[in-house]
């Protein structure tokens, strides 16, 4: 057997190594509009008086106070209007004793005056008359009153936003010293193409160079992509000098798994040290950490998500700390939903958190779904057995993620978007099939589970709630919705036997479509008197799995497969033709606890409404029993 | 004398008038890269299958699985190697009964083969040794199984950020429609110049066409700024006609208020429709709202915190609903730290929120420094009276602020400055003098305020807490400062009543600073047989205050003034000459409770430690009482 002889560091180590560079950001000049978000880089100190001159905050007259200081309601004084001064020019007039001068909020005093009486306690006819007294500098701003030369405005280290703007422009500024921390990043894997291109037979597109790159721009860093660098040693080596020349970081992706392509540890290692090969928390293992050409450089993982969770364990807080971006936004405490039982070493789990609680986001190794589906991670340290529910745990987030209010846990369906659109809901989806939706209510992650369960019975659902120990959880009825085979317009298959010696697209198991699909082969394997297995051993793509509607009557219509069973919908959006098989009933199934929160709330008025009703996409109806509520023990409801 | 009569509209009727706006955003196409914090303006369908190929997740080999059944750890099954696949190519071959080809992670899986070995249970010899036996599918992902084609992975109006940019890439998208509303900027005002450019006699630099840009940025707009406009209706119409061509909504500030320049109404009125002439809450009444040329327009407050507050409270929520930017961090939950008495009107009060606490930030009239220091602002409705300490109140931010650790109330020194840098803090700095700090403790609002208050018997800052009836504070001597008088090097001035007869700057009352002038000023007085008031009418330029050290030091420099008093520290940085009076002693209030934060911890450490000690500017220095704290009461320590 061929193994492996690698020391991994410890997330400790890694840290130390981490500590250790001395990276000092660059510091460039940008325009104040272009400085949201970033952070100063100077001490800024005003170079001029705010205000620059002695002005009137009001709208008035600008007077001697001495003048005033006899005027009553009932006995105004009279003063000589000599001029107006508008805002904006230098008033190269003195006004004496016994004159005013009109002048505008923001206008320059004018010598002499001392005061400035509002408009309102005034009246113009030939003379001014005054009917309030005012005291010296009433409603006037002296100059630098506000900010003056040489006040230290704002501090270097500070993030710039909309008010700091505010003082920088106050005081003069149009450009201002703030810190950029240039970041460079590059993809490797000849697998790899650019996104917007044609994708060539056995490459995917690069995802990590895009997510990484909008990592380090939320960080506060400055990403520049070198792009797709082929599995080539001289090639990874020119762009790694070329990115060290300008970069005072190096990011990269791929090429670090310990198989045929690990060849970015040599190129470190020939053109400057590894300090670590592989770190002991899952996803940590390919990861390197280094310095090539004098400047630190970090080799992430190839998946999207172990690339992004290294990124944000490791070295997101190593660019938070130069750049001087804030960290709160990035951790929260949450529950655990769920038991997590630990896989005997560290690791990097990635969660969802909805309302509060965290759940783990599973999916195969490297999914891309994992990462849309996941806000973060949790740190499962190698000694904790178990994370029980309940626990508070504490969440890294993949930056700034918008996390949704509810989580919809089930079988996929285009009227849930529908639902979704009419309740105006933020709702992650997330399309496991039926039994994954009720799996998720028993284990008290899902807020909603959609399902659409045929028992042999002939019944859907309720069935189902018993058979997968749900014992507290409310059915809501959703809508019918006819299920049947999606062929494409010249198709010879006109029922469901005839899918036996077709191409099919099947669904993935534990669906709804997968169960009514094996109960119809069940069917025809009896009266055929064969087994189940001898039956689908001949249906070539039984084992190909499609999660969705929409993927099954893709598959069909780029012909992939000559016929799936989906719903009437998916069948008429993409022009192909509608073999009925079934009348389905797609319901919901909710922990009666959120019943009265704000967001099923919507969710069930939606469901009743008209609109819902009016925007169903065909092949799709409500009817009688829509938002019909059915609660426990459901054995008595269905006697 | 002169009355307005308008008919000012209430904040709710105003909020009517913006909900009847039907503004549809424009949708513009931009890069991925780019698409951080913008909003999807479609729903993303994926074209591809992710992965696009049924692909090895393992390093390893690709055999029949039925080929290991029988494989063991000590009895290895012997297979044929036949070919080796790296990632990146389209394996042409067939992999028969009884072969197994090397494939990399991520490779497409050779037709034939359906699952792969781990290259940890195999061994290489002459054939290939398989310990472990695999079932079909095993790591195996297969085409689409992630995401297929015709899934909607995204849908219209997800706010993008790192992950969703991800999914983008994955499934190929390099570019995508988002949500652009344009927003065209324009200050009005014959007194605005350009930051960046010299400032002319009665000018003040524009600064709302930068804060308000900023500001509509946060809420997802995108700001057009038309500059500068003069107060001249022929231009700004112009302007305005050239802005509702290409923008969505138009922002106009400054040109509103009811005195000599507003043309803002009236042009509206010729070109479209006044619907709200003022809005019947502080600071609204000049705010303008209506259609010109066919668009939406606001005209704001000139005064830039009330610029924004105005902003923030109409038009910000309007911005937000139409791009979709979520609301959340803009508003949160605090408790006032002191009671506030209503003005008798609706006001939007500015204030800021340290540690959870609220407390008002009052600065005169349109001063720039309310901007710098409020973090928000609060709504009182007319009919509240009172707002009470401990009361929880909901502020407004002004946008995504970066608000800080510890509030600091009191007497400006550039030692604090050292101390904040040593103890890396995160600290709002309000210089209103000695007396503005210990107020500020007293009402609960200050974290720490700094003082130097002499008192008359020689006593420095004690006898102070109690004449501000502080009870329950803590005093921590800080360090000893030299004061005296700042004069230019070719100065006559060479002791303190040389001051009389010159032109001096003065600081503001309340300051330590002040107190130690006029306590100087009231001997002199004395010795001269003639009162306080007799001695300082004759000071020129004795009412003119300055708010800090360096800014009498400027005043000095410049020129227009002849002496002022402040500590040596300036005086040295600014090349001036220093007159020494006096050794203060400037040390810190701190409310009990809060010794034992985090914060104050640090706080207290770094005055205590040697590197402040070795980083004070000259002028300062700690001494052996550095760091002593004195707690109550304070009658009996002074026994």
């Amino acid at each position: 057997m061929r193994k492996e002889f690698r020391k991994l560091v410890t997330i400790d180590e890694a840290n130390k190594i981490i500590e250790s560079f001395d990276i000092q950001p660059g510091i460039t000049e940008i325009k104040i509009e272009d400085s949201p978000g970033r952070v100063l880089a100077e001490d800024v100190v005003s170079e001029v008086d705010v205000p620059p001159f002695n002005r009137a905050s009001m709208d008035g007259y600008a007077v001697h106070a001495a003048d005033t200081y006899e005027a009553r309601e009932d006995n105004p004084i009279r003063l000589k209007s000599v001029v107006s001064i508008p805002a904006g020019i230098n008033p190269e007039i003195h006004v004496g004793r016994g004159e005013a001068a009109e002048i505008a909020t923001g206008a320059v005093m004018p010598a002499g005056a001392d005061a400035v009486v509002m408009v309102e306690y005034t009246r113009s006819d030939k003379d001014l008359l005054i009917f309030r007294p005012v005291s010296i500098n009433e409603n006037v701003m002296h100059a630098g009153s506000d900010i003056m030369v040489g006040e230290r405005v704002l501090k270097k280290g500070t993030a710039l936003s909309t008010r700091e703007i505010g003082v920088l422009a106050a005081t003069g500024r149009r450009a201002v010293k703030v810190y950029g921390l240039d970041v460079g990043i590059i993809s490797t894997g000849n697998e790899l193409e650019e996104p917007g291109s044609k994708l060539n037979e056995g490459k995917i597109y690069d995802i990590n160079s895009f997510s990484v790159a909008s990592a380090v721009k939320e960080c506060g860093g400055n990403p520049i992509r070198y792009g797709i660098v082929r599995d080539d040693e001289t090639e990874i080596k020119n762009v790694l000098k070329k990115a060290a020349e300008r970069c005072d970081i190096i990011l990269t992706s791929g090429s670090t798994s310990a198989g045929s392509g690990d060849v970015m540890y040599r190129i470190i290692e020939e053109n400057g040290t590894v300090l670590a090969h592989g770190i002991d928390i899952k996803p940590g293992k390919p990861a390197v950490i280094g310095k090539v050409f004098g400047k630190p450089v970090f080799g992430l993982p190839g998946y999207p998500t172990s690339s992004l969770t290294i990124f944000n364990e490791f070295v997101a807080p190593l660019i938070r700390k130069i750049t001087g971006e804030k960290e709160e936004k990035t951790h929260i405490n949450a529950k655990m939903a769920v038991r997590v039982r630990s896989e005997g070493r560290s690791q990097l789990l990635p969660v969802g958190v909805i309302r509060g609680r965290v759940y783990p986001v599973e999916k195969g190794s490297g999914a891309i779904t994992t990462l849309a589906e996941a806000d973060g991670f949790i740190e499962i340290p190698s000694e904790v057995e178990m994370v029980e529910a309940g626990e508070t745990v504490s969440v890294t987030l993949f930056g700034e993620v918008d996390i949704p209010d509810l989580l919809f846990v089930g079988s996929h369906c285009l009227g849930l978007d529908t639902l979704i659109d009419v309740a105006s809901l933020k709702m992650r989806v997330i399309n496991v099939g039926s039994s994954g939706g009720l799996s998720a209510i028993r284990n008290g992650t899902a807020d909603i589970a959609g399902v659409h369960l045929l028992d042999e019975s002939g019944e859907y659902n309720i069935p189902f709630l018993e058979r997968f120990g749900i014992r507290d959880a409310v059915l809501v009825k959703g809508y019918l919705r006819e299920q049947g085979l999606i062929v494409r317009k010249d198709s010879k298959i006109s029922r469901f036997e005839d899918i036996i010696g077709a191409r099919i697209i099947n669904r993935n198991t534990g669906s709804g479509t997968r169960v009514l699909t094996d109960i119809k082969l069940r069917e025809i394997a009896l009266q055929r008197g064969i087994s189940f297995e001898g039956l689908t051993e001949n249906i070539d793509g039984y084992h190909t799995e499609a999660k969705t509607h929409s993927a099954i009557a893709s598959a069909v219509k780029l012909g992939k497969a000559d016929v799936g069973v989906g719903i009437r919908t998916v069948a008429e959006l993409n022009g192909l033709d509608f073999i009925k098989i079934a009348d389905e009933e797609y319901d919901f199934v909710i922990p009666p606890g959120l019943l009265e929160s704000s967001g099923i709330k919507r969710f069930m008025e939606a469901l009743r409404s008209q609109e819902f009703s009016e925007k169903l996409p065909p092949g799709l109806r409500t009817y009688e029993r829509t938002g019909e509520i059915i609660r426990m023990p459901y054995s008595e409801i269905r006697k």
